[in-house]
């Protein structure tokens, strides 16, 4: 099955490759002397994508578009939309630099990755929490994320599937990895519509915006008022400086936009896909470019900020390399912040609790 | 209508910008003394989208990633999915550099556009060949083309909808725009597929790959063999001078197998998007970057090859630039690929010849 | 003069070019039928850039590596010196998208310029505070500015000659044009040397740390300590909440650094180069693509922080667009960073009052 | 030394850092629970440059521009240079993705390089041929390749200095590498020139443009007139379809102006560097992230084309990727081309012969 998804030619009955009969390859080609082949340190970079739906498929052609990696797999359980989409990003060969893309129903196809980004899940329905799709997904989890780990086993996973938080304790547990090498995306597409929101109100470039929403990705998402800068400048401390009064209910009207967005993107389209797409990239580029840029993503929060109460895991400012998670960064947070996290967590550990993680390779007794 | 879809807001009940009550802007930035309004010279680029299909939005989407243009303007005539399409763009702008985004049903959004690209049209069905298409679509760009015209007298138009050969003519007759300025996106994407299918048979990289497809896209398109050369070397006389047989069927079975790549994709996923996403941002880079670069794309092409016998467009390698086409490469067709060029040319204006382009601005009389 | 310049071809003493005999191009392209000329309004993006040294170069070089430019042109004084630096840069066409390069003695070769960067000026000498410079550069800037305005009254003028903040001022009375359109590079450097030490002592990424050096370009410029972020934590507020002691001498320190670098380059390379070319290359990327970016840059500073007493440059956080700078962030300072603004504005006014400004366009009565 | 190079902040007398005092990375980062160190197989890309000259930081800048590698490290004999240089690109940090820079006289700050790009060598003085070169280079190469190949014996060596031909065979004696990773940057930028002349001539992107120079680099270097061909169009085959007349002494012309091309540059502006920064970065490109593209490069000709004499190395057109030369491309060539070639090898070897590679690693008995 897996030769038969790497293969690019049509099948034809005759079982022949149509490029039969012009075997010019090794008349085209003459090997050095005294050559060696590369040595197997010689290593390439190379991203599995599971899940070759619409967020998917936005995240491995960004990965592409971007030249982030050699080599690119795709896995999927359904094998004709799976070809249908390997076939479509290979016929782009001549317009991009050149990435070896595979696709498979099969998990070897991921061997040797460096990270593995999990799409793969239930759709979130119109109106539905994040939170309730947990158990559709976490049978599914069982499944895949032992064989990734399997097959590689230093590689870094990040869980796009949602309800995010959740799904990457899960994935944390299931694959037996040391807490850095597994990540949610969390809040980082959060806090890019917030600074969205913000730089067009302000009509500067939103690179230019430093805003961070943290703590669960969804409704109970917690916005960081104090962490909002625009061009090095702190907003709210300006405002209070120039004494311009503000009421904190603009404030807040800003984070339920935010919270909003997702849900109306998809009541308008049907799902999201573009912007989860750059978001994941970025990530993958700090990731396996070593950029040790810091990004709001699900890490194991146990120990930050007074969540002593059990292994949970939720969007933090996380600085990223080669490495996975190196650190965190020590956000000072209000009282009230701190509050609303502890409060997302308990709520999150409560679903973990109900959760029988049975089957996977390290997760036994979870 | 257009104010709202630009509008990046979820819309209140209130009629209020979540923004309201934190107005700092004009607190937070200030004029220099003795400044100037930039003068109306200082124009920007402007690229429009018409079409928020997966076609039209794969184009939008790597337009996007590769930086092409200043603003971008979609128009569809959904204004719930163009809305949706519009938001998950806009909410990665702090992972791209600034482009501005909008959205409408209607297309004064569209005004002041370097570049149209349409690809509105009815999708092509499995089995549909290209050319039934094309009743289907005539009367829906006796629409769209007379308002992109009006609104961006100055701009090129790049037709993408299939049949594209026709729908080019087409849309050259309903503009009354010069010649120059009115490609198809043509077999620029077939010699693409063409390009790959022989890189990966030598395990080269394909942007190193020569190969031409031209002529109609779709099934009687005219690979040029002679036009194949690889790193430099052009492959059939390589195997000529080296006493290498090959079957002139193995030529053919690449041919067809590109043929059969369209077809192939969207059995298998329903719809190509990728690909012709890659391939028409690769058109748009040449076209607004003044690139001077050769494409295969839809032109006109009486007087070519001896096509004297009505106004037909079909792929030819042309050089594009910030005027449109610059010229047309003179390539030399072997007999019989002149003779197969001239049946197409043939073929297309006897389609043409059955419609009826009324109401359009200045296609009267055709 | 010019033509030899732009010409690409070894001079021959026949004075025939190279590839006479083998005129191709005739035959190799044919035009389309009823094309038109491109329309006048299909506008190229132009820059220019003034002075061939190490820094104009590094400039221009890092500007077509990034691809910002449509066409490029480069003046200096010395045609050997300028022609060669030309045909270097023209000799890398196939490894770049491509663009046009011209480069002539004489100044109507910037025309229609949308850019236009002076680094001409005499060299810092190791040792030398930059004000010191000022003599010798005024009488070449009244050379150079009225022929640039004449053939690019449009464009923006971006001076980065030392001493930068006189000079952008002395350009800006010499062009007649208004003060959003005549910039200075500043302190962007010297932030970004900042930001450098910052980011290498925390080992993080330096797009990631906010901070900014205003005021002067030299020894008096301003540290703005309360602007540092990391990640987006403002640093010294969140030392303060953290109970962490710091040393004021500690901040000092690191801002000698910063003003000790530029020196310290000097005195080991002999020149700047790399690190002023990118920081141009940014500032021009922010104005010619409109990113409305926040950079501190040399503009007209009279009527902020109380700087009234005259018609001074310096910089300040102004955002950059297409129409040169759009407005001046209204940072919030301290008042001894404000009393230290003013006093480096005094210092320049005194060394302005000194100079005479004669036989400029606009410049008259200065 | 090496610790001293690699430290970015101004010696100070007390020998203390600038940032002493202020030494918040412990405060502000905090690590994850249950994490682990990155496995020592997450590898990072590694470049190192030896000689900071012209050439060298010209490579050196623009491969860091491109982000083709993680960690990037200058070698010189000038410490203070070399300190200067690698200050002067740390500075543009925040214009830039992260990559890590290193300088040292000492070679072990090349420990672990995936490539090594050798520059040093006495600089071509004008009028002086090539070869000429060779006596002041070869006790240079003594010293450096065996530290190079013993700190990184994996790695690709690249060698740029003149006479690239002589010198890539010397390091590959003295390294003892296999053929495959021993490259000159050869015919690169004589290619480039090559198609740079054409491309100007017929106002057509260079990069459309495929022309071979092949063999020495220098003044007996061979222009393969077959292998031009222009947007996929074989440009002598052309004439003669379309009996267009045309002089051989134009074709001959051309390949002089290449030749005189680097001559020229080095009298105009005393030494070459951005044509090939570029060229040599493209070349590092297709090594590091594994392009599978061709270029004409210097490589173990034996056994091709009837050079059988003795080990040369010459350019051939070459496929580059991961593991350095991966094929050869079995172009046709002339008689009369085939005689050149050889012709070339044979004053090569002569050269050759004349030498004494004592000392080396490998190189016993050459």
């Amino acid at each position: 099955m897996e030769e038969e998804q790497g293969s690019h030619v049509p099948p034809l009955s005759s079982g022949k490759s149509s490029l039969q009969g012009l075997d010019i390859a090794h008349a085209f080609f003459k090997p050095l002397l005294q050559s060696a082949p590369p040595s197997s340190t010689k290593r390439h970079t190379k991203v599995s994508v599971i899940g070759a739906g619409n967020v998917g498929m936005a995240i491995a052609q960004t990965i592409l578009t971007q030249d982030l990696t050699d080599e690119l797999a795709l896995v999927d359980a359904k094998p004709e939309k799976l070809r249908g989409e390997m076939l479509d990003l290979q016929h782009a060969a001549a317009f991009l630099p050149r990435t070896r893309i595979l696709a498979s129903v099969d998990y070897s196809v991921t061997t040797g990755s460096d990270l593995c980004i999990v799409t793969a899940g239930a759709r979130q329905i119109p109106g539905e929490s994040r939170l309730n799709l947990v158990q559709r997904n976490v049978a599914l989890f069982s499944d895949i994320v032992p064989r990734l780990a399997s097959h590689s086993p230093d590689s870094i996973l990040l869980i796009v599937s949602n309800p995010v938080d959740v799904l990457t304790y899960v994935a944390w547990k299931l694959s037996g990895f040391p807490s850095n090498r597994v990540i949610g995306s969390g809040t980082n597409l959060d806090s890019s519509r917030f600074r969205f929101l913000i730089a067009d109100h302000l009509d500067v470039n939103a690179q230019d915006v430093q805003a961070y929403i943290v703590g669960e990705h969804g409704d109970s998402s917690v916005a960081l008022w104090s962490s909002i800068s625009v061009g090095g400048v702190p907003v709210l401390s300006f405002l209070e400086k120039k004494e311009i009064a503000y009421e904190k209910e603009a404030l807040e009207r800003i984070h339920k936009a935010v919270i909003g967005s997702a849900y109306e993107v998809i009541r308008l389209k049907g799902y999201t896909s573009w912007a989860i797409g750059y978001s994941v990239a970025s990530l993958a580029r700090s990731l396996l470019r070593d950029q040790r840029r810091i990004h709001p993503v699900s890490v194991l929060a146990k120990g930050f900020y007074g969540m002593d109460a059990g292994e949970v895991f939720l969007s933090l400012p996380a600085q990223l390399g080669r490495g996975g998670v190196l650190a965190v960064t020590h956000v000072h947070l209000t009282d009230e912040e701190a509050e609303r996290l502890r409060d997302s967590a308990n709520a999150i550990l409560e679903v973990q609790n109900q959760l029988h993680l049975g089957g996977g390779g390290g997760g036994g007794g979870v």
